[in-house]
């Protein structure tokens, strides 16, 4: 299974040289990494790190672009995970036009106690949420 | 006296139209706000909202654009102060590029406890540097 | 009748003191505007500006912020037009949390032929399209 | 030899959580690498672009986050060249608060014609900058 978020690029997502700026790019997957939250978890992805005080930092990415992406582009963002560690998971992001492959990245997370900023181990109800997207899961 | 800045329009501040995208003038001027502190407060900016916990939200914002900048253009943002009040002041921004004037703003910034999110009077300290370079100081 | 778009404030637009960073409304503002451009047009955004050569600069901008908005907020943004003139248009924008209006911007935007960067009178299919969201109309 | 840039970290790159949101990191890249150009390759970075039409997408990026940075960091941040091709050449950058690695990026970045967005060989004045900052140069 994997998580699909529809997007838009939009006319400040586009540089100077008329496509999106790569920095951008991160902004879409970081979109999906939230609504994933927002949809599978339980609890808002907000309330997670308001409320129950668990953040999630990018400690590692290694991202492929591919074909650049224009203004106005529909896209979709899949999202699916490769890897769950005890207090990190690896996230894959595929960016796809009209189905062809634009752009793919690599993405671990660590997952932190945000007062201390310190790694905990990732909370069950998540690494659950997480194993549906899993990329060997049927 | 006025405060000034030098800042560069960087690639990504451009959009599809090869022109400063506007919304990010108000990070030039952010940054003309930022130094402001910095230089003349005798608390680092980001000292004044960690440790002392008073914050300035914008409440209004009045903006001109009148020439486009573009990629690599050098400009000076200055910055005065036309307005101080009891928890309130409005500071204008002028973007000049080769000392011709690009835009201007007016941006009223109000002074709260960032712990209560509520309006407290103007330190007295941020009082006396802000006065440092109001319009009509000699 | 006004123009509605659900947007969500995102993780990366609150800043240190846990709310929007002011410019990133103007973000909220853009995505508005483009997508009554992409509904009501006949011809999407992206188009008018890469194969008409038309676009939409910015000239001024009037913006009272209220209620600071947080992330994971949903919030409604409204668009209307207020005036259209010969060659530019303003457009109102309400930012909307719960039904609780929480930013109101006045968006003057002028009517520019892209290769010469000049002013040219509003084409009479986008001025039809604005009419239909102006405020007083029925 | 290395090219270095200091930078401060801006209330507006901060999020929700007080740290760097990450995608913010490859703009400070970004900054490092235009200036490179602009003091070394004897054509202003933006006139590389719009006069000689040749641009540099990011193909592939590949970063590690270790210590995040806050509101107010004063950061260096270092770039050296550790390959180049015949079309694309691989960046390395360090950021170093109080001397201390916090990230590092290796990003590889194509040469193309920007008018038919196809690879071009990278040019010799270029290449010859590049060369300087090559890792094992002395």
């Amino acid at each position: 299974m994997k998580h699909v978020v529809q997007q838009t690029v939009r006319f400040g997502d586009v540089d100077g040289a008329g496509i999106v700026y790569y920095p951008r790019f991160f902004n879409y997957f970081h979109v999906a990494f939230e609504d994933f939250f927002n949809r599978n978890a339980g609890v808002p992805y907000d309330q997670i790190l308001a409320k129950e005080r668990v953040g999630f930092p990018t400690v590692h990415v290694e991202t492929d672009f591919g074909i650049p992406l224009r203004h106005g582009d529909a896209i979709d963002v899949e999202m699916t995970v490769s890897k769950i560690g005890k207090s990190s998971f690896t996230s894959t992001y595929r960016v796809l036009r009209a189905g062809k492959l634009c752009a793919r990245a690599e993405i671990t997370t660590a997952t932190v106690d945000l007062d201390q900023m310190q790694a905990i181990p990732i909370p069950d109800k998540y690494r659950e949420a997480l194993e549906r997207i899993r990329e060997d899961a049927s």
